[in-house]
């Protein structure tokens, strides 16, 4: 690909770059401070220019070539080494590329990344292409993983109606949630938001409030847990005491429309014709609108990569995409439902990696 | 601020500068799909440029001009209404300011960006210094947030004694220390990394393994845990079943170098005297190096804010600024010994946020 694209060397600064080419995996990434690079060369192995804080976890990686200097540093916090490992990657190529493109950012400071292309005066590359066409197909191991983290989320979820209650802060059904995953074997619970009330809730990404459960409220929690990093991404709705009928019929409507979805799943569709499928569903059954501008994504080392579920996304579908499908609308003013499954693609269609949600809104 | 520096307006693209300037709180963030952005003008409120999936969740903040596109979208990912909002801001000023510098970086596509600086064709200054001077001194809000995740946190550590023995594997050791900071009413452990090892440990940034804790095993543990979007980071360390005399010794150096740390501590002083006080102890007591390449730093919404203990650092120590002590030592070939304490500058000197570690290296 690099080739074809006439790259001599790639440029990664982010933490899913730095682990898809190395396999180094550290919460480190969190703090801001210092910057990390590879330079992945046209022929053998990448090369690794980091702070000396993470010589030692990355000398356990296959990576033989490992830069370090130490970090964080006030004039040339591994400009200059990086500069030459480029050079040297380059060699007598014209351009190196770097992730310049959708759902891409450049995780070292811009004055520093200008310090860097003007010492070097070649072209560079939007390597974008590379990147996801690599990350978007999982190899068996990988997918193991996500098979994994998203069974014990499964069994999370399903224990919910034994100890969920009106009069339950959501806060602590937050709180409740994580210590189970965590107690059943996910690393982390990097990702839990969500919502209740009354006859429907209003958006998906927040943190959760101390108001109490009650009656009548429809409660999402939605989820990406990580294993061995690697994320699951699925949600599941409860009805608390009883349900609307505004709600029922919506979370019908989203079952019917994710079955649309796993119909849709084969090799050789698109993402595109994911979401027309699943979209078809909903308009039929007179959905508002969608404010979350997609119907599920790519799903991996990251809580979402490519493709998109959206009218314009024609990536083709093929063995070894993990997706999710997750259809969501707005049934009443202010109100929304979102379903979400994990699946991987295989040969002959969809296999599910989370169990099938309830095809009836669960009344806890 | 922003007069002095001639800028007009500032744009903002990250987590951790939205949240500063609205208090918009989501993990959504993990998600690299969508980009999101805020405008601040020289007068009025910020104006944030964001996906439609946001807007419920803002509108719950202070600010009233809230604008919203269906994101993710393949051609125009908000782009348009953000050259929109920057010129609307900068009025018939000279540059927009954008943080450029150390410990910084831009979280949108850099081909987006590059199209709207052409559009815009103004000036861009490094709007670091700015965001920096800002963040680094906290309200008594702010600090009494993270006041209360150090006193959840250094309760979970105290209590480890209890339930830490010899056989558990480490990764079982960091699964118990989450769920007891969660059921403390910690939001999240969102950074928990260590290592254990015969007579030491050789780094302080790698996740678990199932290794069983043995008899002479050193173990640290570091967190990053989280309490409203606040960061505490702090660690400690145990000896399983005894304490060679190297690591006996290691301790007592890096905890005598702390207490040196917090005698600097004081208003006037500068993050390079905080670096000088720790360093020089450690130097007498025979330190091999230093990897991590700092002795603390600043702490708040980040795991690592401005300024670092290093010994280029001039920055001056002023009230309301919270502060890692975070002295680290290599003791013998591949060993390292790290201490860590959080405070905030009063006036007449630290105030201690972590309850401080035992003096001597505590055996379980």
């Amino acid at each position: 690909m690099m080739a074809e694209a006439d790259i001599a060397a790639l440029l990664l600064t982010t933490e899913p770059e730095l682990r898809y080419f190395s396999g180094f995996l550290t919460q480190f990434w969190q703090s801001p401070t210092r910057p990390w690079f590879m330079v992945v060369p046209r022929a053998g192995k990448p090369i690794a220019v980091i702070p000396e804080i993470g010589a030692e976890c990355m000398s356990r990686t296959w990576l033989d070539d490992i830069r370090t200097w130490p970090s964080p540093a006030l004039q040339d916090d591994g400009v200059s080494l990086l500069i030459a490992a480029v050079r040297e990657a380059v060699g007598d190529g014209n351009a190196f590329g770097v992730a310049m493109g959708p759902e891409t950012h450049l995780r070292m400071p811009l004055l520093d990344f200008e310090q860097v292309t003007r010492a070097l005066a070649l072209e560079i590359a939007d390597a974008t292409p590379i990147f996801r066409q690599l990350r978007m197909v999982k190899s068996e191991a990988e997918i193991e993983k996500i098979a994994h983290i998203c069974g014990i989320v499964s069994d999370v979820f399903e224990a919910m109606p034994n100890w969920l209650a009106a009069g339950m802060p959501v806060s602590e059904v937050f709180q409740r949630f994580k210590i189970d995953a965590l107690e059943r074997g996910a690393d982390d619970v990097s990702y839990l938001v969500g919502g209740a009330g009354p006859g429907g809730y209003g958006d998906i990404i927040s943190p959760p409030t101390d108001t109490p459960l009650a009656e009548g409220d429809i409660l999402i929690l939605d989820t990406g847990s990580v294993f061995d990093g690697y994320f699951s991404d699925f949600d599941r709705n409860f009805a608390i005491g009883r349900a609307d009928d505004a709600s029922r019929r919506a979370y019908a409507t989203v079952f019917a429309a994710t079955e649309a979805g796993l119909d849709a799943a084969q090799p050789g569709n698109t993402a595109a014709d994911l979401f027309r499928a699943m979209n078809a569903v909903m308009e039929a059954d007179g959905a508002l609108g969608n404010d979350v501008g997609r119907l599920g994504h790519g799903l991996g080392m990251q809580l979402t990569e490519w493709p998109s579920n959206t009218a314009w996304d024609e990536t083709p579908l093929v063995p070894g995409m993990v997706m999710t499908l997750e259809p969501g609308m707005t049934y009443a003013p202010g109100k929304v439902m979102v379903h979400e499954e994990n699946l991987v693609i295989r040969e002959d269609g969809p296999q599910l990696l989370s169990r099938r949600a309830a095809a009836e809104l669960p009344v806890v």
